[in-house]
Order: C-alpha cells, then sequence, then structure tokens
C-alpha cells in the first residue's frame, strides 16, 4: 500500500527516527470531520505542528482524516487543507519543506460511514504496523463533527477501532457537550458505555489559550506573595469577560439553541474562573489534584437564581433569526447574546467576593481577560500630585490574564507594579514593553508588570500536544462538566422565558448594558429606554403576584421565585414592626425542601433583618441527632443559621436528641420545649409562625387522624408520621393557633391537588390538619405559587 | 455709671429694640480670658456677630471682657481688640459704624481675680437691670483660660456670679477636657460640683465649621437617597482628615502634653466622624436625640489597639523640645505629630467598614475633609474611553465634606455626580463652579456636584450663637466627653512608649507616612528608611518575648499585647495541625477576664483559624443561666463566638442550666457534659485546653482544697467556690490531664505573687490546683506576661 510505503521511507530519512528511535510505538491520529471548518481553520495545522514537535520523540505517527463524503472528493477537500499548512516563521525553510512533505504523506483520507469502514480501517493500521514492524502506542481520535452524531461515531469506534490491549485509546470531543444538565448527564452515560472516563479528552479551546494555562502555574510561581492576598479580606471583585464585536449572523441556527451563556460562559469563562478561585494544589503538575481541586471549586460556588444575571440581546438579532431560520414576522427570540452573572463562593476564602461573568456579541470591542482587582486597602497621606505618581499604594492593584485582542491584541500578564514583580518562566513568557500611552482599566501600561509569550501559540496546537502527552488537566472531566451544568442549568431555566434587554451593537451600546450588583444580585445601571423596546406582544408574563382570598384569608401568588422574594420582605417587616414593639422577634420554622429557598433569601438578601434580637424556633422536628441531614433544625443551619448573626441563646432547636437518646417519653423532650416557650414567649404567642402543607395536608408534624395535638392545650408533643423517620415532635395546632401571624408558603406543581382540595373544604382538622390552622386573635396569610395554585 | 447710659442710648435708637421689644430680657456675656489669643483672633468678632445678629431680638445686651490683669491696663488691651472689629462684607457700611460704636459701648472690662471680684460683677449686672428696669434672661460665661483655672473660676461663678431665679446660667468650656479617660472624669466631677449639665457647652470648635455642622443636616435632608447605601454594604471607608502644614514650635510646652491623638483625633476628628456614622435620628433638631444617637455610635466602636494606629514625628520636633523646654540635649520625646487609626464598628450598620482618621503637622498639604467613599458595585460593559465619560457608574462614587483649605480652600459638600444630586438648603448653601482643572481625590472637580456656603462664617461666631439658641447638640456632653475618652485612652496608654516614625517634613514625607490595613490593624507601607533613625538609646524596649522555662515546660513572655497575639497565632497552629491530622479541633477554654482581649484576637485577626471544624468547649462555668453576664460561655460567645462561624453543634456550653434550674445534682448535668465529651472527643483528649490562674492558685473551677477533681477519674464535676457565684462546674484535673495540649495564661500584676509562688512549688495540686496540671502524654506551655512574671 502507498501508506506502508511513506512510512518506510519517511522512517529512514537521515533526520528522523532510526526504527531503535521509533521504539516508542506508532501513533494513529484519526480526525473525524476531517474537511470541516475547525479542522481547516486550527486541527489539520495544530497536528501538523504536533508531528514537527514530535517528529524526533521516538513515535512514529501516521494522521488519518475521516469524513462521509466519498474517497475522492474527500481526499481532493482534504488535500486542499494540507497545502495550507504553514510553519512558524522560525522554522529553517527547508525542514519547512521537508516536514510538510513527509506529514503529507503520512496523512490518508477515509470515508467512515458504516461499521464496515471502521473495520477496514482498523484492520489497515494494524496490517501497516505489521508490516514496518512497528509497535502499536496508541490512537486518537479527534472528533470534530456535530453532537447528534457522537453516539454512531462512538459505537463504531468501540466495537470496531479500539487499539491492541497495550496500547491506548484516546477520544477527543468538542462542544457542546449537552445543552442543560439533564442532557449533559444523558449524553455523559451514552459515552459511558463505550469509553472509560481516562479515556475522553473534551475539549474547551480556552485551557489552550496562553493567558487561561497560566493562571495555575502564575498562582504556584508566586505561591508566597498570592497567599496572603489571594482571598476575601483582599480581593474586591473577579471579573472574566469575553467581549465580541461580531454577531451571529449566519450561525443564528446554532445560535438559537444555544445563546451566551451556553456558548461562553458555561465553558470558557467557567474554567477560566475556576483556575482563578480553586485551592491551589501543592503539586500543580499533578493531573488528579488539579482535577479535584476544580472540582470542589465548582461546588463551593452559590446557586444561581434569576436576579443573578443581566441579559441582553442585540436588536438585529430577532430579524436574523427571522431571515436566516424562516420563522414569521412576528416571531421573537429571548436568546441572550450577552450576559452578565455574579457568582459567589461559599468557601471560606471567597466569602463575599464579587465574581462578574460577562460575554457579548454585538458589543464595542473584541477582548477576553480575567481581572483580579484587589482592595485599596492604603491611606496615602501625601497630596493628590504624590499620590498619581510611580507606585502609589493608592493606586488600584491588580492582576490581569489578558487572553488576546484588545489594546494590547497579543495574550499577556499583567501585574500592578504597586503590588510586586512576578516570577515568570523566563523559556515561555517575556516582559514586555510597558507603553505608558496605551491604558488598561483607566491605568497607563506603565503602571503594571507586563509580560507576553516567547512565542504565541495557537489553542488548538496547545491542546493536541496535551492530548498527545497524555495531559488530562486540560481537559473536562465528565465530573466537572456535570458540575458547571448543575450550576448553570437552574439560571437558564429560570431566564428562558426573560425578555433580553435590546441593545444597538457596537459603540451605540454607550451605557446601556452597564450593570452593577444591587441587594445580592445584578441589574442593569440604566432604566430600559422606551424606543428600543420591540413588541412584546407574545412575551408569556412573567410576574404576576396575584392578590386575593384562599380559604377566607389572604392569598399571595406569584411565580415561585417571586413568591419567595415577597415572602421574605413580609418576614423582615413583620421582624422590623416585632422588635419595634417588644425588642424581640420569635419566629418559628419549619422544615421541608420548601423553606430552603426562602432561607436563602434570606440571608442572602435580607442585611437589615434585627437577627440580633431574633428568636429562631423550630414548628417541629424529625427524632434525628440534630446534625443528621435528615433534621430540620440541621437545614435551618446550612442554609440560614450559618450565615446571620442569631445569638446563640436565641436559638432554640428541639430537644429530640436528649442523654444521647431520641424522643423518649421519659426525658420529656416535648415538655422542656413547652417550658422553654412559656418562659421566653410572652403568652405563648409566636410573632410569626412558618408552615408548610403536606400532599396528603399535614403541616408541621402533624398527620391525618392524630391522636393529639390537633386539640387542647398549646402544647409541644411527640407525633407519628406515615413516612420515615416516623417520631416527630411538633407544636400543637393550639400552640400554633396562639401566633400574631401565620404564613403558610406552597410550592411546586406536586401541591397543586391538595391546594385544589384546600381550597373546597372547611374546618377538618382531623383530615387535613393545615385546615385546622386558624390563629384565634392573628392573621393568617397564604403564599402559594402558580404551580400549586393553577397547577 | 457710664454702662447704664450706653445702655439706655443703645436702646432707644430708632432702629433698635424699644422697651417693649427688649421685653425677651437682658443676657450678659462674661468673656474669661478677654485678652487672650483665642478671645482676640475669634471670640470678640463672635460676640460681635451676635450682637449684630440678634439686636432685634428682643434681647438686650451687656459684654463684659474679665481677665487677672488690673482695670487699666486690662481695659486699654480689650478695646485695642474690639477695635479691630469688622462686619461681613455685605454689610452696610453705615449700619456697621453704628453698630460697632454701639458694641463698643456695651463692652466693659473687668479685672476678675478674688472672690469679691466675682460679687461685685453679678452686683453689677443686677444693678444695671433694676435701674434700666430690664429681667434678667440669663448670663454666659465663656471660659477662654487654661484648664488649671477652671476649677476656680467655676466655684467663684457658682457662689457668687450666679444670676437670680428664672435666668439661665451657660458656662462655655473650651479643651482641653483633661488628657485621659481619668482626668476627663476628675475634670468633669468637679464641674460638676458647680454646674448642672444642662449649664455647660464643651466646645469643639469643629462642630461650628460649616461643613462639618451640615453632615447631619446633608443626611436628613437626602435621607431617602442615603438611607440604602449608607451601610457596610455600600461604603468601602469612611475618611476624616486633618493635615496641616505649620508645625508645633512655639508652642511644643502645650504640645509635649498633648501630641496629636490628644489635640485633633480625640475631639475634632472623632466628633466628625461620629456625625458620619451615627444612626440618624427621626427628628434631627431634636438635640437630646442627636446627641444620644451620638454617644451610641462612639460606644459601639470596637476598643482600639497599639496596631491600630501608625504614630509619626516630624524630626525637628526634638530639637525644638529641647530648646523650648530646656531639656537636655540627648533628650528624645515619643510624642506624635502624627497618627493614622484604623476604627471599627460592631453596630450591623458598620461592621467591617474601615474608618480612617488621620492628622499630622509639618504635613505637605493644610486641608481638611471627612470623605465617605462607596464600593464600585458596577460593571461597565463599555471599553475605557466611553468607561471615563459623563456620570459612568464605574468611577469612583463619594461623598465629601470639604472643611476648609485644599485646592478648594472653601468649606464645601460634594458629592459625585454619578452618585446623585443631593437636596440642599439654598439659604445657606450654593452650587458652586465646578471647574475641571482642579482635582480631588485624582478626579476631576466637574465629576462633582459642588456646593459651598452662601455666606462664609467663623466657627466660633457659628457656636457663639448656638450657645445663644440653647443648641447643646452642638457641644460635648460630658457622657459623650468621656465615652471619647474612653474610647482613646487604651491607645494612648498602650502606644505611650512606642517611638513614632521620624519624617522631614512637607512635600519631602514623599511616601514615608502612607499606611495601609493589614490584619486587623495599620502599618506604615514603606519600611523605615534608615537614615532616619535617630539614636533610641534612651527608648524603654518595647518588644521582647522571652522564651525559657517555668515550672520545667516551656514558658512564653512578653508585654501583655504581644504575648496575646503569639498566644493567639499558637492556637490557629495548634487548630491547623489538628484539623490536617484529624478533620476536628477540639478546644475547651476558660473564663474569666484574661481570655477576653485573646477571644477579641482570634476573631479580628486570625481569618485563617478552622472555626468551621472546631469545637468549642468549655474548661468550666458558672452555674448562672448562658445569657447572665457572669456566665464564662456569654463572654465566650460576645467576644468570640458571635463573631466567627463555629456551627451551631460544635458549641458546647456546659448545661449549667437544665430544667430551668442551675447546678441540680439530680438533673446530671456534669454527667451529661462528660457523656457528650466521650461521645465527640476521641479518647477524651482536648486537642488543647486553655486555663488560666487565680491569685489563689485555681485553675477551671477547681480550687484548693477541693474534694474532689483534683485526681481520680477525668470526669466533670460540680464544684465550691469561695467567691460568689459559689456553684461551678468544672472539667476534673484527670481529664485537663489527658489533652495533647494544655496553654496557662497569666496577665497582669495582680498575678505576680502567685507566679513568684509557682516558680517554687512542686506538684501540690490540694494546696495549689494549678500545679496539678500535667498532661500525661501532651504538652503543657505557660503565656505569663511581663507583668506577671517580672511584678
Amino acid at each position: 500500500k502507498m501508506l506502508g510505503r511513506v512510512l518506510c521511507t519517511v522512517l529512514f530519512v537521515g533526520a528522523f527516527p532510526s526504527p531503535a528511535e521509533a521504539s516508542q510505538g506508532h501513533i494513529s491520529v484519526v480526525l473525524l470531520g476531517a474537511t470541516g471548518d475547525l479542522a481547516k481553520k486550527y486541527l489539520w495545522q495544530g497536528l501538523f505542528q504536533l508531528y514537527m514537535d514530535q517528529v524526533s520523540s521516538g513515535h512514529s505517527f501516521t494522521f488519518h482524516g475521516a469524513a462521509l463524503a466519498a474517497l475522492e472528493p474527500g481526499q481532493r477537500l482534504m488535500f486542499d487543507v494540507l497545502k495550507k499548512l504553514s510553519c512558524a516563521p522560525d522554522e529553517a525553510p527547508n525542514r519547512c519543506a521537508v516536514l510538510k512533505d513527509q506529514f503529507l504523506k503520512l496523512s490518508q483520507y477515509h470515508q467512515l460511514k458504516t461499521a464496515e469502514n471502521y473495520t477496514a480501517l482498523s484492520r489497515e493500521i494494524e496490517t501497516l504496523l505489521r508490516q514496518e514492524g512497528l509497535r502499536e502506542a496508541g490512537r486518537i481520535f479527534y472528533f470534530s463533527v456535530p453532537p447528534f452524531a457522537y453516539t454512531e461515531i462512538a459505537r463504531h469506534i468501540n466495537s470496531s477501532c479500539r487499539p491492541p490491549a497495550g496500547a491506548w485509546l484516546r477520544v477527543v470531543l468538542e462542544k457542546p457537550f449537552g445543552h442543560d444538565l439533564h442532557s449533559a448527564q444523558q449524553l455523559a452515560t451514552e459515552l459511558a458505555g463505550f469509553f472509560r472516563e481516562e479515556e475522553m479528552y473534551r475539549v474547551d479551546h480556552y485551557l489552550g489559550k496562553q493567558a487561561v494555562a497560566h493562571i495555575l502555574p502564575f498562582r504556584d510561581q508566586n505561591r508566597q506573595l498570592l497567599d496572603p492576598i489571594w482571598n476575601r479580606h483582599h480581593v474586591e471583585r473577579v471579573e472574566v469577560v469575553l467581549k465580541e464585536t461580531v454577531d451571529a449572523k449566519g450561525r443564528t441556527s446554532f445560535y438559537e439553541q444555544y445563546g451566551v451563556i451556553r456558548d461562553v460562559l458555561q465553558n470558557h469563562l467557567t474554567e477560566a474562573l475556576t483556575f482563578l478561585i480553586m485551592e491551589l494544589p501543592a503539586n500543580v503538575s499533578s493531573a488528579q489534584e488539579v482535577v479535584q481541586h476544580k472540582l470542589q471549586a465548582l461546588q463551593a460556588l452559590w446557586g444561581l437564581e434569576r436576579s443573578s444575571a443581566v441579559l441582553g440581546q442585540y436588536q438585529a438579532y430577532s430579524s436574523q433569526v427571522q431571515e436566516e431560520l424562516q420563522e414569521a414576522r412576528g416571531h421573537v427570540s429571548t436568546t441572550p447574546t450577552f450576559a452578565g452573572v455574579l457568582i459567589h463562593s461559599d468557601s471560606l476564602r471567597w466569602e463575599g467576593v464579587p465574581f462578574l461573568l460577562t460575554s457579548g456579541k454585538a458589543l464595542d470591542e473584541r477582548v477576553g481577560y480575567a481581572r483580579v482587582l484587589f482592595k485599596n486597602r492604603a491611606y496615602c497621606t501625601q497630596s493628590g500630585t504624590l499620590r498619581d505618581a510611580g507606585h502609589s499604594q493608592c493606586k488600584p492593584k491588580q492582576i490581569i490574564f489578558h487572553f488576546g485582542h484588545g489594546v494590547l491584541n497579543t495574550p499577556a500578564v499583567l501585574v500592578s507594579r504597586n503590588l510586586f514583580q512576578p516570577a515568570m518562566p523566563k523559556d515561555s513568557w517575556k516582559e514586555a514593553e510597558a507603553r505608558s500611552d496605551l491604558h488598561v482599566f483607566g491605568q497607563p501600561l506603565s503602571d503594571f508588570y507586563m509580560y507576553s509569550p516567547v512565542k504565541e501559540r495557537d489553542a488548538y496546537s496547545v491542546l493536541i500536544s496535551h492530548i498527545y502527552h497524555g495531559r488530562k488537566d486540560f481537559f473536562i472531566t465528565t465530573e466537572n462538566l456535570l458540575a458547571s451544568w448543575a450550576f448553570w442549568t437552574p439560571l437558564l431555566d429560570s431566564t428562558s422565558r426573560q425578555p433580553p434587554r435590546l441593545y444597538p451593537g457596537g459603540v451605540e451600546n454607550q451605557h446601556l448594558l452597564d450593570f452593577e450588583m444591587v441587594s445580592g444580585g445584578v441589574a442593569f445601571t440604566l432604566a430600559e429606554p422606551a424606543e428600543l423596546l420591540s413588541p412584546r406582544g407574545q412575551m408569556p408574563s412573567d410576574f404576576r403576584a396575584i392578590q386575593s382570598k384562599f380559604r377566607q384569608s389572604p392569598l399571595v401568588s406569584a411565580w415561585a421565585e417571586d413568591l419567595i422574594s415577597r415572602l421574605a420582605s413580609d418576614m423582615e417587616e413583620a421582624a422590623l414592626r416585632s422588635v419595634a414593639r417588644s425588642g424581640q422577634f420569635h419566629l418559628a420554622l419549619s422544615g421541608g425542601s420548601s423553606p430552603v429557598v426562602l432561607f436563602q433569601r434570606l440571608a442572602r438578601h435580607h442585611h437589615g433583618f434585627p437577627w440580633r434580637h431574633t428568636h429562631v424556633w423550630l414548628a417541629d422536628e424529625r427524632c434525628v441527632p440534630l446534625t443528621d441531614s435528615e433534621s430540620n433544625f440541621q437545614g435551618l443551619h446550612r442554609h440560614l443559621l450559618q450565615h446571620v448573626r442569631v445569638p446563640y441563646f436565641n436559638i432554640h432547636p428541639m430537644p429530640v436528641h436528649l442523654r444521647r437518646r431520641l424522643c423518649v417519653e421519659e426525658d420529656r423532650g416535648a415538655e422542656l420545649y413547652a417550658q422553654d416557650i412559656a418562659a421566653l414567649v410572652a403568652n405563648a404567642s409566636f410573632d410569626l409562625v412558618l408552615l408548610g402543607v403536606g400532599t396528603d395536608g399535614h403541616t408541621a408534624s402533624l398527620f391525618p387522624r392524630a391522636e393529639s395535638g390537633l386539640d387542647g392545650a398549646p402544647t409541644v408533643l411527640l407525633t407519628e408520621s406515615p413516612v420515615k423517620p416516623h417520631q416527630r415532635m411538633s407544636l400543637s395546632l393550639p400552640l400554633i393557633n396562639r401566633a400574631r401571624q401565620v404564613f403558610v408558603l406552597v410550592l411546586g406543581r406536586g401541591k397543586h391537588d391538595i391546594t385544589t382540595l384546600l381550597s373546597r373544604v372547611g374546618h377538618e382538622p382531623s383530615k387535613w390538619p393545615i385546615s385546622g390552622v386558624s390563629p384565634s386573635s392573628g392573621q393568617l396569610v397564604w403564599y402559594v405559587d402558580y404551580e400549586a395554585l393553577l397547577g
């Protein structure tokens, strides 16, 4: 065969590996989608670069372009691409010409369509190697194909194209890896049926960008100087930004399905952020440690809410969609082309530090960067003139990883001169000329130590080299991918119906897309200018707080998120009123999953809540240790108490765990709790009791057909639940009904039936305990979301 | 008498009050120290202004200058001053001349030296009023005399010069009001023997400065816009600054006793700060509310430590002192002429916001201001060029109360244009021309809404008007004064031996006095340049950590503050080691007063302490409810636990209060605690026990001659204390001795005797329980301060 001959020729050219040197074995690279855009633009060039770099490594190579096209046209298309390959400018022209010639000879086109095609390819490789007396080191399959084709290709490779035992398989996957958590999980599960985790290399090309790839080494090499300041005490904010000037024209069929968050934030910007905020592993070259620390950093991020993001769409987008997708003229797309997202981490290191991720199309400039801005902790005693000079401590302090483009038009690492002079690896980064006529973030470049790469390298050629070296930390593991989707999916869901702000595009955007952090979220700074509003007739109404009556009591209803925000505000108001009246606020809270979002909202948004004067009681508890994850108190602690400043003495968990045993009658826990209430709560009348409703109509831990607790004395009692854990402690109905206010929160479609039922029945606590809630001299308010109310 | 005639003349001049209009009564103003510097420079002019403003008010006036000098020379000196009085430029020259002539005629000199002199003055006033048929409204005595003269003058006024019943007395006092808490209390007590609180007007002339006096009205009139942002979530820092170019030359005899903190920070800057940070009263014109809120703001400030301040002294100061005070040539003064102080408030509103107070002599410019800098919460999507334009939200946001001098050279209120346009009272403040060639804090004036007074008024004339109107909120109440001294005195004490950094003075200071916030305190940014160091041979050594042995165990010794800081670091290290080893850190703490400073230091400086993994236990407890101020746990909570994030489940108060009764044997609290320890602490071996020592040799709550707890089983027990509250709960010695580490902290001169004794005795726990502390397989370290060790 031709290929065999070529290989022999190549192997015996003087300057190149002799059979002895080639004892490392042979590597076959199969590029699937060999004639597609990505392959044309980056991948072949990256493979050629790999060949040039590794030609003396002891490995021999063959390169197999593959696509669906038949042999002849495919071959022609592919070799048109290969002819345009080029060497780096510093390569000797002679060597370049020889290497390119060899590379062409080692490359071959294959039609890969049917199972037989794959079997044939595998057989071809084996035959060749046998002929040449070469050991097989491994096979690389690079998937540069649309995601719908993944499964079939994966199946063929797994069943017909695996290398023999002793040689490795590496499959390289290109995004998109799903469009939300569910689809990503599905895809991951499918792939897991064909490949082992260590065989998969998911590409995020940002990890091949030089400035991104240098974040961890930079943190490592400047560990001693950074360690004391790389935390919430010193960092004011972290920004990760990718601004584009182009729009989505010509790509709307793809873009309509993804939008800016899936396209850029979920992957590229999240990856860069993760490198900045992850705990630094002791050994940054250990792929395992890096991957593990990245995962932990992702998992420590606070859940996103609708208010965590501002979304925009350039004005021409909708008409581009109409045109390219043949949509009706009135069609309105809500796909965001701009997003600014505020992210917080729960880690001790970063608590309270805002991370701002921003990206958009049709903006005023093309630039990408990650920027760590430090707090100004200095007071400069000298006057303004002196203050602006030299390395003044009063100037902003920042570290910028400049991905590319922008005024610098090169990857770069910048460190404010009043911070420190960083250690940089001299072989790969050089100090750049600090032009004082160029400014970044309002400061002249001369205010920075600035470094740029000795040799600029394309991200794909970097990553192809990492695939060759098996450096898995430059790729996205399945766990990492799913953690990222788990983080982003709730935002995608909650904003899917939200009309993005329209913007004209380019410099005309002016301040229209500026946003700011307000009460835990972000909001555009300027009010929406009326002239940009498009007809929104078809938009689903996304906020209507219905207010009326339910069971003769006031009803507040809205979509869940708005409802929770309203409930939290009402609770703060009740608390402030109560503290103004009596100096205290006695609040009894229920467990369960519904209040979790409420607790989080209270902790994050209600800084004026008088926690110091609030007593927190439980409406009910499960008979498990307080530290058990099933404990109501544990949930309350995790989502609320540990984030706010309620004095220890004001926290009243139910004593279900006494003498190291659970809810034993003779330990009289319920009685103790009743005594505490009597001693501290005036008239045993709580200022506010927050309740939920079970699908069976239970509330607190008062269940249908309970033998006690539904009438009689206001007390605390042990009860029995039909579901595990069976033993419970609960306030009795008469005690609940002494409260000044009772709020009942009902969330979700699962509660629609009971909600409907309750709207029809009267006072029948023995059938539906919740129907017995009726404060004797207080107020009852129902907070029911649209899903529970309307189904 | 001449004065009588004058008064008649004045009263009957057509344009001026007729007897009917004068029915408000007569006011006598007595200026003590009438020929002194302050009187010459401000007070007479202020009194003349008062006269001009109030000539038609219905009150009649006489002005009595007084001093120790005899009548004739005193009179001459005083009238030399009065002749130079001037009217405001907008006053009609005719009216000015007439008024000045009348003012001179209403003014008279008195020698006030003996009791008789005072009696004579009082009689003169009474006679005059009787003759003129005038009712006496009140008397103002303005003390412009050195503080040593206060008591005697006060006694004379009280005994011989009080106005008759129905008329008021107002005595006006000028600082200094003591030089520390003790002397201020003394002076206040003395004055209280002569005057009622409402009779005393303590002047801080800063409260008369227009920009300072407008802080509260500004906050009130812009309440709606400021309310949401006037807090820790939005304010980055508050600066209150007074920079002077002059030095102390010619005034060192005063200055040596005071220094910059007493001279400027304790009073002027603290007052301005208080107006900024106090809760805004519902009614800002209610003097009572204002004074009360000011007091609360002062009381909410964190105690200052030595590390809260940086101190400097201009280089020529010591030689000026040597010259002016005839000190020996080698004499070194430690009086600071520059101070930068970091202050924190414990209020919910300001928690974590740094307040920086700075003042100094011989600096590069003369300027005074209070500045509230807001956090930058915006992200500006547009590029640099646009970002710098107009009202961009990315520019700094600040509000500046400019007291005077500086580039503006006028009192002013400045509000960043990207913040809001403030409401300002049109009759007293006018919008000023925003010159873009002038810059403040690096921003052109055109970035601000800027207001200056319609009419500039001298602080003293403002205050004299307030005295006349009885506006007590413009003066310092006794409570307020003492609260301020209580706040500043610990810093004065702890820095009194500290050599200030020397600085050359003027622009040559360069960055030498720049400082920054580091781990809870402040420090100069630049290392001290060697060439400025003076010979410090005579300076007391202020830091030597002795390390040796005490009772065969390691001893760490230093001055208390350094010792605490070392102990806190050692504890953090032990905690980190323990968490690394076992994932947890079991810490048992003692009560008492010694650990308070330690707790504060841990809370404020040790952000890396692994609190989430720390279990906090008590070594002993008093049998009082946990919320009682005597409870060890309450102290621990107040000074430590409420400031850090120990999970609720990891906090283990001793169960001294069960079933709402205290330490009843049958409730088996001690047994419960021992069970908890056995269940949670591996091998019942605490990772660290922190103990103290009583003067009787007790430790934890194990007292000499105790019947149990000194040997036997490792347990928890009820004990008896010789002092109240008698009932205690304590870990037993055998339990303590199971610990991996035991640290014993001994502080203060009061512990010197027991320390000396313990250094000599052996293992005799029944006499001195502390001598029985000897961890069986752990380490014991003694932390004893110099006072306890050396007496």
